[in-house]
């Protein structure tokens, strides 16, 4: 075990940093002892709660995280960078004797560049607090994921984030214009935003972009703004089938349109999400057009027009507004785990062609699953390729002690898993890996898996960084 | 010297490949010692030639480069990747003893997927055979580099390529869905493109675009296409000033407007190119908008009237067909070059707000070296964020011989690249780094080119591949 090898981490520690920036207390160590993986939650309710982080640091700036980090590559000791906790993967938490990184103390954001549209923010600002700041001064990410309330700038660089505007203003990877990244050894790497793009040898960025800090800590992102949209439409229809509208969406954007949200939800879906507007047995899409009025008026008209094509009848803006109110509550969610129900949502993606078997075959084999009552999904990121699916389940363990809800959690992951591989999806669009699906990454990478462990080698030699998130 | 340590590769190869796919003769040899690198052309002129390989191979598929590189990672013998040879800073070709991968061998494009809108093309195709089987199924790439008679798939995504219509369509970064590459120790590494995007571990596929062959041999791509566009409108515009252009760039793409054409020149460039059309002392814009005919009339109504109010005057579409029609013509440079004239371009790129200070630095430092008679200027790829610059330059030697010319070769890029560097720019937008621009990598990426070599390191431990270009 890492945390046998050495003195007391915290001690060590507030020598480096400063006494008051480490805290070892239980209730510290309780809290960032894992993030909102709905399995660890509902194992606490069950009396096994997650393991206890050795001490947690707040660190003041890049050259603290570089000083833990030093230190913890000479002595082996396990790091885990910690954002807002909102990942539901199991990426943060849950190592014991680790050094938890409180990385919400690294929380400037500097004014944008109004030339260049671009905004540095540190890894520890949540991005509804910059989302905010932004907007006073006339300007918005274009990037607002359900957790924006709850999930950190560096948290959704590492974990490969999309908003629900995606479809329009692209996801993470869109956005980040320059990264501070700190290695395992120490070295604060500067990728800088000094250009829109250019090829000198491969984009640094990227390599930190998704990788669930296991390469590296960012502590700080340079991000591409956008003016505030000189205007905006919102628009629903009701579909005869779900097929019909996963077919708009396609027919929508290889014609070249780009609203900015593309949504729709099954009929069970719809029915919970919509109950005052959805009707029955109907899939329900929302739609909306940001940008120039001229575009916009334009885009709205096309969109209806595909969508009349396919059997669609106009629902009104209602139901993208009583979305746009209520996009966010999660309280259901934690309702039902402190009820000890498993509530859980699994997005894949797939290109056009495989998402309807896609849709089918996950959506069947989480049905499968002993316990299961629920299975609904929507697809709300959408390209010209193809689509994600997002589906939310809710199932009970056959006994609700900790070995079963193992059971149900794990047979409604490998089920969901298998079926999408075998379906020629991809296993995570948008939440990640963590450790819920590290199984299935060979499945997906095939020998691109070595290529990363090759690269975890040489930036992280002694393995220090996040171990037992995303590589298998 | 790697080609001591053993018998000759030729022979070696013949037996793992057949003979018939290795060639050894004085003028195959020739052909692939150097690629359209400016100064190698010049230095052959004046007698002294590029060094020459020891053979080239033309494998059959991805199986005869894993065979090829894994022998040469056991003997340390150096291997080139040869795409087009299209290249104009000197990145494939010149190693004494090397082994050329010919892979304008691998020349298969399969059927598109006409549902997700994918191809799939091995590395040897040419990009404009790609693109015409393409538009007679009606379908295009979107990506249109000046080199498109020439270069290949596998070239244009090894050296981060990016096409005239780039404003609209972005680069090939975002053409890309899946690769093939081949490691230096024979691994064929597939990146599907199961999925449109995916949050499972770094992209690694943006290890290899822009690795300039160093990395790995890229043997196919699958890329993502367009249908044609249902209506494209040309137009264009007299500036009276360079700054009034770039900054009615600026405006529209802020404005959410994407015109697939953003094509400024300044007074020299345009009276270069456009004598029947220039207004004297004017700088000449180009616009293309492609797409619904409703989204194209309101973007071209939009752009004029920003222009409009920047002082512009409509010059109408003739500049754009013209320039449409002789886009690709080089045979003026391979002329000039003939008579022992340097004739280069040097590209950079800085966000909005640096463009202006980097235009006149760059070229005021280019216009300060002894020997050149010429330099004339267009922003050709822009964004939100900032532009590429494109710099044009004529210049003679003092002296005609080797040393004359690599005197003045390298003052010229000397000078470009520190002013570059000094003026908060990046030193290539899309031609690469290859051997002309390695002093300034490490300016350019700071730490990153330890990472770089790290990478380097674990994928390639002898560095067998194409030695000497990107890493300084």
């Amino acid at each position: 075990m890492a945390e046998s090898a050495g003195p007391d981490p915290a001690v060590v520690l507030a020598e480096l940093v400063g006494g008051e920036r480490v805290a070892s207390d239980p209730d510290t160590l309780a809290r960032f002892s894992r993030d909102h993986w709905p399995l660890a939650i509902l194992l606490e309710g069950a009396g096994r709660p997650a393991d206890r982080p050795a001490c947690v640091v707040r660190p003041r700036h890049a050259g603290d995280v570089a000083a833990v980090l030093r230190w913890a590559s000479e002595t082996g000791v396990w790091v885990i960078p910690y954002g807002g906790g909102s990942g539901v993967c199991g990426g943060a938490g849950g190592v014991r004797g680790a050094v938890v990184l409180d990385l919400r103390s690294l929380g400037r954001i500097l004014e944008p560049d109004r030339d260049a549209l671009l905004v540095r923010a540190e890894a520890g600002v949540l991005w509804a607090d910059l989302e905010r700041q932004l907007t006073e001064r006339g300007f918005t990410t274009g990037h607002y994921p359900q957790s924006i309330d709850l999930a950190t700038v560096g948290g959704l660089v590492a974990t490969g984030s999309s908003g629900q505007f995606s479809t329009g203003y692209g996801s993470i990877e869109d956005r980040v214009a320059g990264l501070e990244v700190v290695l395992a050894d120490g070295t604060v790497l500067d990728l800088p935003d000094r250009a829109p793009r250019r090829a000198v040898g491969p984009e640094l960025m990227r390599l930190f972009i998704g990788s669930e800090g296991v390469l590296g800590v960012i502590t700080a992102a340079s991000l591409r703004v956008l003016p505030l949209p000189a205007s905006r439409s919102v628009y629903s229809h009701a579909f005869p089938r779900w097929e019909a509208g996963v077919e708009a969406i396609r027919r929508v954007l290889q014609a070249g349109w780009r609203p900015v949200l593309t949504r729709l939800y099954d009929p069970l879906d719809a029915a919970r999400s919509f109950p005052e507007h959805a009707p029955p047995g109907r899939a329900v899409m929302l739609w909306a057009s940001e940008g120039p009025a001229e575009r916009v008026r334009a885009e709205r008209e096309a969109v209806d027009a595909l969508s009349r094509d396919l059997g669609a009848t106009e629902l009104g803006p209602d139901p993208v507004v009583h979305w746009l109110e209520h996009r966010n509550d999660v309280q259901l969610w934690y309702d039902a785990l402190a009820m000890g129900v498993l509530v859980d949502t699994i997005e894949v993606a797939a290109n056009w062609g495989r998402v309807d078997a896609l849709y089918a075959a996950v959506r069947a084999a989480i049905e499968g699953v002993a316990g299961v009552f629920y299975v609904a999904c929507h697809a709300s990121h959408a390209y010209p390729q193809g689509t994600s699916l997002y589906f939310t389940l809710a199932a009970r363990p056959a006994e609700p002690d900790p070995d079963g809800i193992e059971t149900l959690y794990y047979g409604v992951w490998e089920a969901a898993m298998e079926a999408c591989v075998a379906a020629g999806g991809t296993i995570s669009h948008h939440h990640g890996v963590g450790r819920v699906r590290r199984r299935w990454v060979a499945a997906e990478l095939g020998p691109g898996l070595d290529v990363l462990r090759r690269v975890k080698q040489v930036l992280d030699p002694r393995g220090i960084l996040n171990p037992g998130v995303l590589l298998p």
